[in-house]
């Protein structure tokens, strides 16, 4: 039991991503009478929304991906699948799972369903090298450490501001690098910069941030990314070129965890995100049937 | 080129099965401007069109087994996919595949999906290991053998009354096992048993029909099934446990082999039919475009 959030519910399944793959593993748990919650930031998945015209998924020959989606969801809904918005941050195995979302509300779920769609974050060089020394992903989490520090963050998106401000509010030199398009919004102590960083310098700890003619010393980095990089969510879950390793039961490396939809990989469609959704549910389900209570 | 056919059409993608596995994969193919062809006995899944109210196919709450098949078909038709009311009895790889019906029709194909469903058929005590030694799956094509000689005919669906008929007009004497209700229309020379046969016996070859009371002698068994067994298709092909081995490519053991839906093993579900089917077809365009040209 949680101590900081006192009695709460365990789900069945708690799914990361409302995309295909993510709906259809809920619906397919709810039909078996599983508890499931989807968990997802902004619950729209902008790739499948933008389709003009759908014309491979079976049943419907040229709807758009709104209006797919948009059936996708309601049915959904009509089986009782619960939804949440909210981005998760990590996710910590256990008797039972508990996932911390961003905003630091605690899910807990006997089985989970990776469902996070297609990794389109490129990484900045020297990234991988640097996570954990100096350089990371959530500056409410973290940001508290550079308290009268340097600190430089890069944003794909304006939910990236508030951070910003955040560490405006408590840090000394706050850099900015927005990569979207559009106002910016931050306080105005802070350097707002229309640039991209080459590369995040450093050797034990971040020690800069590289522009194309120059370096700007910084003691910690923040990456505010549209997808969290799903390696981080579970310590220790396998991928191999940037997909989560599964295997046909759409089991990961980690009991109990499994994944569904672009994130296993290729073909990126619509169809086969929802076989996989499918197929990890029956699997979830497989494992709840084996899995002593807690 | 097949001598007995003249100059005829290679298609991309044969496909063995007009199932949601099947349609998808032949229906992702056209996507790609690929040639595809679906081969199936009946043109009808019964298992779908039986289905009272599909629930866990995303975007259809509810809708009936028969109103889902017939849009997927239709999908299928608006595409360009193309039909054949024909049973698949073997597929002979070399440059190209070489698919023979049992109407003794040939079809050329770059690349073969499997999408015959699941394996419903129990084999016959004996069967497997007589197989190809007097028992056969096909009287049209080997009947000849038995002229004057005693068989056995052991028939799932009425259509097997044809090859009965075929047989009675060469053999000596014809027993004919109907496992089917109904009505039995055969020439009046062959002996109807309303029995099941209990197993196929011999050492060398096949010997008699064990009843549950008494053998009867004959020189050949023929079973006529609704589905024809997998393994029959293909020699060589890998199967585990009634499904055919395959990766997460949909790829079999035998190259530009593909295998979609229920014929690869649980869950029996239409959403993960069709996600296999679509990725099906997306290794065999990727087998294709790695093709000689033959």
């Amino acid at each position: 039991m949680n101590e900081q959030t006192g009695v709460q519910q365990t789900w069945d399944m708690v799914i990361v991503g409302a995309g295909p793959a993510g709906l259809a593993a809920a619906l397919n748990g709810r039909i078996r009478e599983k508890s499931a919650l989807i968990l997802a930031a902004g619950l729209t998945p902008p790739r499948l929304q933008k389709a003009p015209h759908v014309k491979n998924y079976p049943g419907f020959n040229g709807i758009t991906g709104e209006d797919l989606y948009e059936r996708f969801y309601r049915h959904a809904q009509e089986m009782g699948v619960e939804f949440r918005d909210e981005r998760v941050e990590n996710i910590y195995p256990g008797v039972n799972f508990t996932v911390v979302t961003r905003g630091n509300q605690i899910y807990l779920g006997r089985t989970v369903i990776l469902a996070t769609g297609i990794q389109q974050a490129r990484q900045l060089e020297g990234e991988q090298e640097l996570v954990g020394r100096g350089l990371g992903y959530c500056a409410t989490c973290d940001g508290p450490l550079y308290r009268d520090k340097d600190v430089a963050v890069v944003g794909e998106t304006p939910e990236a501001e508030e951070e910003v401000n955040f560490l405006a509010s408590i840090g000394r030199n706050i850099y900015y690098f927005p990569l979207y398009k559009g106002m910016v919004k931050v306080d105005r102590k802070v350097d707002v910069r229309r640039e991209r960083p080459q590369a995040i310098l450093g050797d034990d700890r971040v020690r800069a941030v590289a522009l194309p003619d120059r370096e700007i010393p910084v003691d910690g980095v923040f990456i505010i990314r549209t997808v969290a990089p799903v390696e981080r969510l579970i310590t220790g879950l396998h991928q191999e070129q940037g997909a989560i390793t599964v295997d046909r039961t759409m089991a990961t490396n980690i009991p109990c965890v499994f994944a569904a939809g672009d994130c296993t990989g290729k073909p990126y469609q619509i169809g086969k995100a929802v076989g996989e959704g499918l197929t990890a549910a029956q699997s979830a389900i497989h494992c709840l049937d084996n899995k002593p209570d807690a």
